[in-house]
């Protein structure tokens, strides 16, 4: 359950409902999913953080899928179940493979442990590491 | 400062040295990095974890950078600075641009930003996300 | 479900009724919330728990929103969903306001976005920052 | 040490200038803290997360030194320490007293400790505090 | 739910049979946790998860009850839910008493309260505690 | 650094130097680390926490060594560095050996790889667990 209501279109104000068919053209989509009807009770937030998302997992110099998986990633690592969700369902749906997903948990699962030894050890930088 | 010391080649034993030895000429270089030195009180271990990495780190359906990417991922939302210098180095040294790692940093921070966002309003799970 | 049973009023025993009667006349509210119910296995803990809470949360130099938002960011970015549902309730309680709760969520999202860039940068702390 | 150099003013293009002056006049200091050169290498991310900070911490309906609490407050649960540094000097200096900083340091502490009691006992959410 | 299903003996391949033979074995009952029915979509993986808990989590110079608390206090702070209420199960079923698990709440609890309180303090580590 | 100053013998009122002695008696040791100097700035909130991690840390059901490893647990997987130094150091003064040092790294290690890859799998609890 939400801390506070999830807009439905028929709630939703014109700047929201804006919105909400921008982010159905760019995902060729009708679904809007739980983040953004809970976003839109701040029609500015709502537009800024779809701009954004939009900017930041759109074309560059890094593939969408791996986009998905560096996002599942950190989501792993902050706990954020929702996060996990959606941006698993995205990197499927993007194409990323079964054996991918594996590997990509493996990497995850293998940093969370290299990253806990190294702080129980509190090892400290080489110098060689630094810019 | 370690919670415990750095291991030398000179106080390493014969099968720390083996370890070092296969980290060298894997990565073809001399240098062992620090990690692997405060590891090494416990030669078991060194290894297991040197084989994992080795494992986990190679050939696979994911690219070599994409991995580096994804471990440092894990790290930054972790706080693990070593694992941040180390990746970062690592990425690089495979080939990571410039621009591909301020991509990298965006993607992270955005991530962070929807986590919280996500975190803050608990949304729940989509049923269209449902495996 | 908790790792323990909740105590109910009729399980519980004089010493954890007496902080539970605390509990209602403090909040005016004849409503005992889990996290106390769970606590109640341990009596002293209980006792000491509710007595370091209602110093921390009552009257100081910080208004009682204040605290409450602070809370809430603090169980944001620890993923605690008990305590960010709780809290939220409680600074509604307390006259947090829709447009104060959209800017809490905003400034908690505009910090975890900050504090992953500045890990992933490890950016240095400046001088002009040292007490 | 950053895992990349900190941009200088003669460093700096002609855009990232253009941001150091906003910062500059806004805050009117001359000083730039190592943030802002540490994104300095790519000049849109600098300004788009410039602006968004502007926005986000500037005049709404929560005062300028509970946000920069607020803003403490996820920094501290993430980790961050150079945040931790800058925005408690930032809170210092819009006017947060060393009895306000005493008292925001043992809301953390009360909210980490009880953020982890209800995380161990896994206490489940109460129906009264659904929306 | 899972972000990939949970594979049932049904659907299990002559390998991940064989792992959840020894598992059944190990630990003298019939029972095989979510946990291992969903990593069995990689056999490898499972294999050497399986042997690597096994290995840990076996005999030593920590007794079993202080293994499971240990990997209770981990789990919590990194707020991993299924963690909590498996290794809770476990270090019940070792043998942990009603009054440990109460004792080994309060000091998760206060190391999660110190470690708020050290983070936003920035406490410099003392020369002392060098190594 | 510290985000305010750490109080001297000499700059300490009647009050903390109370709590002070009480340290140096408990622990039989001149040496008061830099978490009480830091703290001291808030004799209450001072004399409150010593008061309860002496009681947390003190005599009960759980041995002192354990308590202290448990400690380490919670800090590691929250990343506060003074803390796994300051309870390493309090750990191996009271007879934690090297081996049960290098088997709780290997323990927390564990838990960080095992949380994360629950974690980014979901597994749903099992009934089996449910209290």
């Amino acid at each position: 359950m939400s801390t506070r209501s999830l807009i439905t279109d028929e709630e939703a104000s014109p700047e929201v409902l804006a919105v909400f068919e921008d982010i159905r053209k760019t995902r060729g989509s009708d679904f809007i999913n739980n983040f953004w009807r809970a976003l839109a009770h701040d029609p500015r937030q709502l537009k800024a953080i779809w701009g954004e998302l939009k900017l930041v997992m759109g074309p560059g110099t890094i593939d969408p899928i791996t986009k998905e998986m560096i996002y599942i990633a950190v989501s792993v690592a902050n706990g954020c179940s929702y996060c996990i969700h959606s941006h698993t369902a995205a990197a499927k749906a993007k194409g990323m493979s079964e054996a991918q997903h594996s590997e990509l948990v493996s990497i995850i699962g293998m940093a969370g442990k290299t990253n806990h030894l190294v702080t129980a050890l509190q090892v400290p930088v080489d110098d060689a590491f630094k810019v």
